[in-house]
């Protein structure tokens, strides 16, 4: 899947920040493709960028109208048609992760047919892609893992690129996720695809590269997550990961979703290494990374130090203390 | 996905037994299903039950016509069209596992819209699924595991099936495979399911049962398979087995499809619990099966003797030898 920027981000009128945190996430991560909002009377929400009409979004070169906040269920609201016909009509594509595809909604369909424009559905997953060969590929790949869904995978390989870009390092981020999608530009929703071919898609989205090149891969879930683990062990094998990092929520006391207690990063170390070494032998654990949101500053310093003591690895809160540190650590591979 | 037995199974003109692999299966397992087969001029594949045409088997009582043979590539040639369209035509409903949905040829479309019969594909998975919760349920589960695909997982479980029913036991064999819901009647497609839902569709297809109650669930693939381990893992968790039974084939040299060495069987059932505790603390390994069909059956006994004193766990041929030390061995459980 390939959605052109720059993007005019949708926000529709959402109650609050949450309800737009792909949107808000994409400005964060991608600015200079966000040349403006949209929003409608009542949003609750702003990411912080112009508000512009359709036609100032096209006339300043917009590409894609990406909608960047879920109401309620994930379902699209009758009143948000209006607008994305508007943005069709005008020539712009349009990209979603609803749990509907645009196309379904006649008057959408419609709209798209009239002006050629491309409508992403980016939860659905319409390619069809080989199943996984598991043989070695060229090029360097870091996979984030998880004790848990949602605790920074995707921050942590943007904040990766982003400081190794900076030094001057051939770097991408590959997305696997929705939001990470958009992100990008391109990927898979991996968590879409049917289930036979989640690495053979992994494949796919990190394709051998140059020898000194890093793919950048966006974890999902978690080898211990009883509802998700499947998609990723398949993420695991797919990326055959030279290089992983163990994200972590310290403040979490049942894994999302459901009641299981939390493995330990020990754990996650251990049996990412067990399960990864089947298509790459070399596969090592370079750093910790901890959301540390919810903790008050010292108290992140002493837990970041006290796991990089217990652990032997850098230990850093990516958003809050940056990842120099586990760049760093990847030098020696 | 419930399919309404009894069948005509179609085996159209396939070159070999081989093609015909799925048909003859359910006719292995489910004999009482299967009044009779439907065969086109040329067809080299004999399921050995009476050659009916779909009037006579109307007339007979069959419901559904499974279409039990592939040709290359897993398409549907032309001038398989015709029987399937007189199928529906006669009231018959019509199950494949192909690659294409019936519905998209038109014909077959307008078919069943005049019959009102209905098409099941196998493959697709149109089902909405929950995610897995990974609580405990009721009753007893088993659920089969490989060294690699294609090792007699299907068969093993639907073997155990049998016996367990001949000594008066309360056992269902629960179907995670195309062939295996044709002998079912029910159950899905693992593979086909989107990669977030595998251990949510394991959960429905194995629902909450009486205590004394055994569920029977085929496994896929292999938990050290390059390409489809994600949808092993998925189907641990979703199965929260108690007992597993590890499938073995002796003379296979690198796993299905890759270039990668077989597990050792210890392995297998070391990250099997590994990774199944997750779900239930109390899994454990109850036996092994091995496919000594390409061994002489002095090579099979000394095989299996030693697999049984080197694991302390039974180990039989289920096909070859039967499966009643495997059933003994759930007594204590």
């Amino acid at each position: 899947m390939v959605i052109d920027p720059p993007y005019l981000i949708f926000l529709g009128d959402v109650p609050d920040a949450l309800a737009a945190k792909s949107g808000i996430g994409i400005v964060d991560w991608r600015p200079e493709w966000c040349i403006g909002q949209l929003r409608l009377e009542g949003c609750q929400a702003d990411a912080g960028i112009p508000d512009l009409s359709i036609d100032e979004a096209k006339a300043r070169g917009v590409k894609t109208m990406v909608v960047g906040a879920v109401n309620a269920g994930g379902v699209l609201p009758d009143h948000w048609i209006q607008p994305i016909v508007a943005a069709l009509d005008a020539g712009l594509d349009v990209a979603t992760g609803l749990h509907i595809r645009l196309a379904s909604v006649p008057e959408i369909a419609e709209a798209a047919q009239r002006s050629g424009s491309k409508l992403h559905d980016v939860r659905f997953s319409d390619q069809k892609f080989a199943t996984g060969k598991g043989s070695k590929r060229s090029g360097k790949r870091l996979l984030t893992v998880g004790t848990d869904c949602s605790v920074g995978k995707k921050y942590t390989v943007l904040a990766l690129e982003k400081e190794m870009r900076e030094r001057g390092m051939d770097a991408d981020f590959r997305a696997t996720g929705q939001t990470g999608v958009f992100i990008s530009g391109r990927g898979v929703a991996i968590d879409a695809v049917a289930a036979d071919f989640i690495s053979g898609a992994v494949e796919w989205v990190s394709p051998a590269a140059d020898a000194s090149h890093w793919d950048l891969i966006e974890g999902q879930g978690s080898l211990f997550h009883p509802s998700f683990a499947g998609v990723s062990l398949g993420l695991l094998h797919g990326a055959q990961a030279d290089a992983f990092i163990v994200c972590h929520e310290p403040t979490r006391t049942t894994m999302r979703g459901v009641s299981h207690a939390l493995p330990s990063i020990r754990e996650v170390i251990d049996m990412t290494i067990a399960l990864g070494s089947r298509t790459n032998p070399d596969i090592r654990c370079t750093g910790i990374a901890v959301n540390t949101q919810k903790l008050a500053e010292d108290e992140a310093r002493a837990l970041l130090k006290q796991l990089a003591a217990e652990h032997g690895l850098p230990a850093t809160d990516p958003i809050r203390f940056g990842v120099s540190e586990l760049v760093d650590a990847l030098r020696s591979i």
